[in-house]
């Protein structure tokens, strides 16, 4: 599927298999509106997948997207930029946290390497899509050309319809990168309009030093976009200041809302992908569930910009997907509601009207 | 169990496991302290059962005690009396919010009536404990007597002890009861000394004038107590203003603590039977893990007088057990990160130091 043919796809959600769910949530045997957040979530859901009850959302797989990123010579995180390719062998190995999250809910990972700097080992989980090893140094100038920008969305669409077409219901965003907060800083302060000190955070560890270079670094990179065309448009915004991961990402969710598959986000780099996402095509936002609050500045700033409110918040700043993977059963839980909880009726239940 | 040897057995979380949890925190490959409340949590369960890595806390039982109330005679909620007997056989024949959402988690659950009007038909799920056919009514005068509370509390210690008896690891609280939230909250007011208007909310759905009935109501129970000695205790406090189920949750509780067992508490029923359980035997919440954030007042006043901290908050106001099912992925989740995660050493990651 190229881009053209998802934002040709993106379409409302189902607005009669959403008024069936809100009718059939008041006939369950509860209080009318007693299980909160989740009487929502079935609705949406069902008004995703175009029917009431809607199906499980299963089975799920998590897509962990992978790249390397120019703007780490400038010491904006601790750690070495070697940690995207070890990390990328661990997740493939089964020892990352988001494996062992993963395996808590069933869900299956997988590795796409749309930009890593260095070769990981080949595994069945991992699939090579290089669009260069890591993008240039936003600091500098551009991060990625046009092309480059276009070559990793398309990996990220090529993702979502593999996924979809091997019979996932649910999919889940993931990311390795290390320095990859920063380009999620400029993608937030870009399509927001925030300042750059609103949306900037430690990350992985940054100290106060690296976090106030890297505040100036997102507000220079920003800069650049401010008041010309490309600040406006989501595919070059992406390009300037954005990552390969990102755009992956970006394309990601708008497979998945083409081919009308919701998707949970994982922290900052997943919503400022999004924020990207609903610029490209606005609707987008509405196939897509926070799955948490990450203790990013930006991820809340970019979530409340989406109209989105996750499910999870438990001080989480890992990334990988992991606090995406945590919220699944809550998701799954909605969908069940709505298709096993008796009503009054069938339960021989007084109602309380 | 009785209770006296429950007492006796509840002693401090093991602080050497603790401590061997908190050192491994530190070495799997993930930055320090990104994985946030879930860190806390796998220590807490690394120091309940003793040993570090933690076992995973699976099996899990949800026990849903079930009682009526003298008090809903008041008019202090919309619903009939009879919905708790027909929630009883609902329950058991799985049409209920907390069975489905038990099956998403894997959990199991049973029913206690511990003192339901009518009698549920026989099910090999439920139990029947019965201490008398509903409460007296609480706003006239005590709720149990102190044979009848004891009887109550008695019934949760036996239920805790068959479950952890039966190879279950983590046991979950349910509720069942017309009018519940009335002496859930008279129990919290009572035992954190908050006013009446501070801690009573609408339950299942009671309009303003219900509100404010039930809020004179609590009132005027809590009143009886003030300065007397029973009204510092746990034991004359659930007598005076609680329900069968308040107390044989507070059992089970107690009874879960004495058999370092985690329990996790669902909303304003559990919080105030376990804010009770607290009285009986301080340090019985370090055992505690708060499922998620009760709609109801009250229950946001008895986390904080626990010093326990929720892990969901979707607005929900069930009971059942339903919330805190939600959160039990969230608890195994914690424990396998100890378990399964990677240690820098073990994956070739480096380090940020």
């Amino acid at each position: 599927m190229d881009l053209d043919t998802a934002l040709t796809s993106i379409s409302p959600l189902d607005g009669e298999a959403m008024r069936a769910a809100d009718e059939r949530q008041g006939r369950l045997t509860k209080p009318p509106g007693s299980m909160g957040r989740l009487e929502e979530l079935g609705t949406q859901l069902a008004g995703i997948y175009g029917v009431c009850p809607p199906p499980g959302p299963e089975p799920v797989a998590v897509a962990v997207f992978a790249g390397d990123h120019g703007v780490h010579a400038q010491s904006v995180t601790p750690w070495p930029q070697e940690v995207t390719v070890q990390m990328v062998a661990n997740v493939c190995a089964g020892g990352a946290v988001v494996n062992a999250l993963a395996r808590q809910v069933g869900a299956d990972v997988s590795v796409v390497d749309v930009g890593v700097v260095g070769d990981p080992p080949p595994h069945p989980s991992l699939t090579t899509a290089k669009t260069r090893p890591g993008t240039a140094d936003l600091s500098l100038g551009p991060a990625m050309t046009a092309p480059e920008c276009a070559h990793a969305l398309q990996v990220g669409l090529d993702t979502a319809e593999r996924l979809v077409g091997q019979g996932y219901r649910l999919l889940v965003t993931g990311d390795l990168g290390l320095a990859n907060t920063t380009p999620s800083a400029a993608l937030i302060s870009a399509l927001t309009g925030r300042d750059a000190d609103e949306v900037t955070g430690r990350g992985a560890g940054a100290d106060a030093a690296m976090l106030a270079r890297k505040t100036d670094i997102v507000r220079g990179a920003v800069g650049r976009l401010a008041g010309t065309p490309a600040g406006r448009s989501g595919l070059d915004v992406l390009a300037e200041v954005g990552g390969f991961e990102h755009a992956a990402l970006a394309g990601f969710v708008l497979g998945a809302a083409a081919l009308r598959t919701p998707v949970v986000l994982d922290g900052v780099i997943a919503c400022s992908a999004a924020l990207a996402a609903e610029r490209i095509a606005p609707g987008t936002r509405a196939y897509l569930v926070s799955g948490h609050r990450s203790q990013e500045p930006g991820a809340t700033v970019a979530l409340a910009a989406l109209g989105l409110e996750p499910l999870v918040d438990l001080g989480l700043r890992l990334g990988e997907g992991s606090g995406a993977v945590l919220a699944v059963p809550i998701i799954q839980a909605a969908a069940r509601l709505l298709s096993e909880v008796a009503t009054f009726d069938s339960a021989g239940v007084s109602d309380g009207g």
